[in-house]
């Protein structure tokens, strides 16, 4: 087994490993065991664990037992099986121990939701309102309302909200302060301190930051990721809100940029000499496939209906076979296909996904951000590019929050243990 | 000790560590204490690598001896010391052991160069050459020649080639086939067939491939991360010749995308119904920004000069104030400034590096393509991003090919020490 921890030693700082040994060992042994439980295709015993790990079979049961006892792990119903002998009890995550609060604020909704360790969302709000009006302070109150009541409902279920993830729809810093969100209209607002005079969003575990803020195109991403485990490792995921925003896995993990502030492929320019964008450029591919420019050419500008509503609402025309709507959807796709090629020619990723409000428009974006790409990529003749809608609709960026706090509590359960202990 | 090597341990298939273990221990021995020398500020003593690795000084003092009799380091000259006691003598790469053989194919050059592990140049040569009307047999043909009389120098100077490295300008796959060099007219191309009818370039070395074929731009990003180690761990490198391809470093490795094909910056569309590409496309970047593209705009089409010629010429002219070659650059860098505008909101990178016939003109193209990101880059206002001409120039490739044959080597000692022994 040391080979196991003992990887914590390749640093260059050799005088640490000694310190960190003991510590560790356990520490590695809980996540080993739980990520292998979380990642199974089948609930797996503890001799498959032991197998699996290289772990002593006494080890994998203290281990599971430290697990089972911190409400991480139960034990599934066992399969009935034909052959002599006790079947042996699988593993599954727990449903009623730690879970995450995902939590949302767009243009014109506020969101709250709530998934346990094995992935199932809980409990799900959506408040629908123009925000832009409104004062960040303003906002952020509406949304502790509504945090609070994601909370109450866990706590009646019996979950305990080990921590949160608040998505935006802008670019956030370190420090969780959002430096810009165009569409939102706001800048330089830190929203860690602003939530400071509210009472805490959930009970405190160690190793898990009470609140993380990150860009929303980001944990919808992620959310994707987690929703479709046998979905590819690297893909482009696509939010198609008001603003346009993507996620870029490769291989399993988010691809943040130097900065944290990847994923601006709405301000990709399809158009450089174009429309006038809110950013201060011009031609900027959301003046052409964002929300507002498709309802303004399909002649619905103005109607003010709320994102999904919206994205429903255009589907909905769309399917019946309005005219001006196809050819609204036909023009934001060919403008998204334009900036697309030219993502695949520089990452060579072989997998784009439509999510958010474009999740439910992908029948008719789809064959025009094909064709783009079969025009424009160089290796597209004899490797094709797949072009999917999202399994998660416009909730992905609230899941995936929630999602990602469950992740952290799977890769790291020493800390949840030490609380529950 | 144990934990530098038994993190090999921290695989899927524990049946196989301990089969690993006890060949692992030497050679991973062999490669930290190597890769510490190599990647040292001042030469370090054996006592530096003890205390740095966590290694004793016995088997430090063993490991050095190996690397010493293998030709792989070698002890510098003393520093001169105003302290008492005999000064340690400090550790360097060698310059007489193994070397790598860069070679480079490109639309009107081809080149080879000789580097050795310290990443000296020890031999360079430039065969300039429409390579369009040759079949790319041919075109191979004259490059096994140059190779030829790159490996009769190095012998001469005492080094021995343990492998090689070609880059073309196209999408290579697995096999080493040129799946697409539109720029050359080459489609199919399986170069490693085409060359096992010549005599081998280089010595056999266990665990160095004798050839491994890439994309000019992925090798020549590779070149400038080794040539500037105190350089971003994160930038995107462009290569403006004829084509225009990217490397995108991330984290000091290269980004290859899902099959190996990404950087293909030249073909992201900056006016998506504009000028027809070679690739099938419209309003390419190559179309803009291109070699052939800025000596048209120039009014210099049809001077026919070499790749690095034209570049040399068009700064030269630049510099003395030619109108019509300041008003093509100035045109070129602003399609350039919009597509790479576009990667920095996509990847967040904060260095873009003008190389090949761009370092050259850089002091012309830097100027709008800085315009162009501080307009349409949305954290460009307070996250500059910088600008900069290549530390290589117009050899890049064939120095990084060159280059990435001795990186294998530092990262991987034991299959040359096998050899040498």
């Amino acid at each position: 087994m040391a080979e196991l921890w003992q990887c914590q030693g390749v640093t260059s700082t050799p005088g640490l490993v000694g310190a960190v040994r003991q510590g560790s060992l356990r520490e590695l042994n809980l996540a080993v065991v739980l990520g292998r439980i979380a990642a199974a295709e089948r609930p797996p015993s503890r001799a498959d664990l032991a197998a699996e790990t290289g772990l002593t079979r006494a080890t994998v049961s203290a281990v599971v037992e430290d697990l089972i006892t911190g409400r991480l792990v139960t034990e599934a119903d066992p399969a009935p099986r034909s052959g002599a002998g006790r079947p042996a009890r699988g593993l599954v995550l727990a449903g009623d121990g730690p879970a995450g609060l995902g939590l949302e604020i767009n243009v014109d909704y506020l969101a709250a939701c709530v998934v346990d360790l094995a992935g199932r969302v809980r409990h799900h709000t959506v408040h629908r309102a123009d925000l832009r009006p409104h004062s960040p302070a303003d906002a952020l109150a509406r949304l502790v309302d509504l945090a609070g009541r994601a909370r109450a409902d866990a706590t009646a279920q019996g979950l305990t909200l080990a921590g949160a993830a608040l998505a935006v729809p802008g670019l956030v810093d370190d420090a969780g302060t959002v430096r810009l969100a165009p569409n939102l209209g706001w800048r330089d607002v830190p929203v860690p301190s602003l939530l400071a005079v509210h009472p805490p969003l959930t009970d405190a575990v160690d190793g898990v930051p009470p609140l993380v803020v990150d860009n929303e195109a980001n944990l919808a991403a992620l959310g994707e990721l987690h929703a479709d485990p046998d979905g590819p490792a690297s893909f482009l995921h696509i939010s198609g809100e008001v603003g346009i925003g993507a996620g870029i896995v490769l291989d399993g993990a988010l691809f943040r940029g130097a900065r944290g502030w990847s994923g601006e492929i709405g301000h990709i320019p399809v158009s450089p000499e174009g429309r006038p964008c809110r950013c201060g450029g011009r031609g900027c591919l959301e003046q052409y496939a964002g929300q507002e420019a498709i309802l303004a050419a399909a002649g619905l500008a103005g109607a003010d209906l709320p994102a999904d509503t919206a994205a429903a609402r255009l589907a909905e025309l769309a399917g019946s076979g309005a005219a001006d709507v196809l050819g609204a959807l036909r023009e934001a796709g060919t403008a998204l296909g334009v900036a697309v090629a030219g993502v695949v020619n520089l990452l060579d990723l072989d997998t784009v996904v439509l999510g958010g409000g474009y999740a439910p428009l992908a029948p008719w974006l789809r064959p025009p951000v094909l064709a783009e790409i079969s025009r424009r990529v160089l290796t597209a003749a004899w490797s094709p590019v797949t072009v999917r809608p999202a399994v998660l609709g416009a909730d992905a960026a609230a899941v995936g929050a929630a999602g990602s706090v469950v992740r952290r509590i799977i890769t790291r359960p020493a800390g949840w243990l030490a609380r529950a202990g």
